[in-house]
């Protein structure tokens, strides 16, 4: 479908970060190469962070005949102002476990730790050289998602792309420091006062940490740039749960879970309603702020016991 | 001197990291493997977090006929109390730009990440498969050198190691959970304390973290576990040069400075006699904290003014 189709119109999913954004603007220019049209869109704003990846490849004035949807799990994942494409997408590649199946055509990796994996495979397929802004594409994807090489989901093929891509030409010093070790004073002030939000439960097995609409306003930081927060709870012995508890509105959380193994995060979130990987999953919880805590400390405390 | 030796003993670095303890634990055991006897010691006590490295391999009971410094660019990093080795060292294995050539004989390789990947190449020139806890003390070096493969130090043959690694069967998101993803609660409470030292000079240039004995006593934390402290400075947007200032005693501040490129670390920390990478080098300055901070913002506006 790829060599046939001529007119490509790629979805990255809602709250995009380095993987899906990465993987599509790999494809993207993958299929420039190949002399097709091909652009990238997203329901919500590209973070500033990541806005190097998609420069360029968010217009298009041409009739997509081929949608494709890149490390989209769901069709809720495209976003509300994307619902409209939920029907129409043509393929989705992705690697993640809990993929709906959504999709006409389905590209489901499981083995990679990131999409950005599978899109190196399909240069390869693709005959395209792997070079330049794909390569620096593909390398983002794969840290994003492999917390540089950190989590558990990494193995020797993350590690074979990425010296393969340094040997392209990758900055990768560069990409890790726009994506890893680069943080705004605003982050920094914002960071101070989460961590003021600390709380553990369950004999020190669960942490959270609270981010309020305020701790936003007030320290003017931009929401993608917390996203590495929830890993930080993982970190502290003893927890096998980390929660970020996100303020999405007055009486709405969005809750970030990071777990050790053998937790699985996915199947706690599945009981809010949300998904995502054994380690990481999210989900949306409705109620003010000590309600979602209860709640969520609940299911935490039940999915512990019948382990 | 490696195939015609018998009786080895390796010596790490003072203050040891999973680089020094990491190559010098693969190395005796690829020497063990060769059928030598060979020990490892070093100055200070082993971390805990990295005493996996070392189980059964610091004691011995032969007379070493050949000594081998690891890691260790000069007779200093020793430590105090293994001074008496400093002109006996028959093999130094290296990978620092700085180092002082004191051994008798020295295989410097500055392109290594880390000295372990030197280790790596010494095993597959002896012969030694790689395995087993040679290849997760060899993976340690690595990650801890390159900070998980983030450091702009990190190159495609850090990568394909780290794939080689992975498939002679190393686990290594277990290892990153020992290195980099396991907080004490202590830890996280002396972060805390840390962080309200944070104090920026020179238009955001420079910024420093304190860290006191107090704080360190008050918090229980073992100081090994301070170590990545210095690196979070130079994550703030802006940040140059990123100063921790850890006391040792009443009247001096042991120095650990990260800088970004193009500041030489190694250039500014040589002006106080220390020395280290380009992007990490370290210090040792005398006097009061306030002494000490001003001294070392002079040197880092001079260093700054003249580039």
């Amino acid at each position: 479908m790829l060599r046939d189709g001529d007119n490509f119109l790629l979805l990255a999913h809602r709250s995009p970060d380095g993987d899906t954004l990465g993987s599509a603007a790999a494809l993207c220019r993958i299929l420039h190469k190949s002399g097709k049209h091909a652009a990238l869109t997203c329901a919500d704003p590209i973070p500033k962070m990541l806005e190097f990846l998609t420069v360029g490849l968010d217009k298009f004035d041409f009739e997509p005949d081929i949608i494709i949807a890149v490390d989209v799990a769901s069709p809720q994942l495209l976003g509300a102002a994307f619902e409209h494409y939920a029907d129409n997408v043509d393929i989705c590649i992705d690697h993640h476990k809990s993929n709906k199946l959504f999709a006409k055509n389905t590209y489901l990796d499981i083995t990679a730790a990131a999409t950005a994996e599978i899109i190196y495979d399909i240069a390869i397929a693709l005959n395209v050289d792997i070079c330049g802004k794909i390569a620096e594409a593909i390398y983002t994807g794969v840290v994003t998602d492999t917390g540089c090489f950190r989590f558990p989901n990494t193995s020797d093929r993350s590690h074979r792309i990425a010296a393969e891509l340094m040997v392209a030409g990758v900055d990768a010093a560069d990409i890790n420091d726009r994506i890893f070790n680069t943080k705004s004073r605003a982050c920094i002030e914002a960071e101070l006062m989460i961590m003021d939000t600390l709380e553990f439960y369950l004999d020190g097995k669960a942490a959270s940490i609270t981010i309020s609409l305020d701790t936003v306003e007030r320290s003017g930081v931009e929401m993608s740039e917390l996203d590495s927060m929830p890993n930080f709870l993982r970190q502290i012995e003893g927890v096998l749960v980390g929660a970020s508890i996100k303020q999405s509105d007055d009486n709405q959380y969005r809750v970030s879970l990071r777990t050790r193994s053998p937790i699985d995060a996915s199947a706690i979130c599945a009981k809010f309603g949300g998904g995502g990987h054994a380690g990481a999953a999210g989900c949306v919880i409705d109620g003010d702020e000590t309600h979602v805590k209860a709640a969520l400390v609940k299911e935490i405390e039940n999915y512990l016991a019948a382990l």
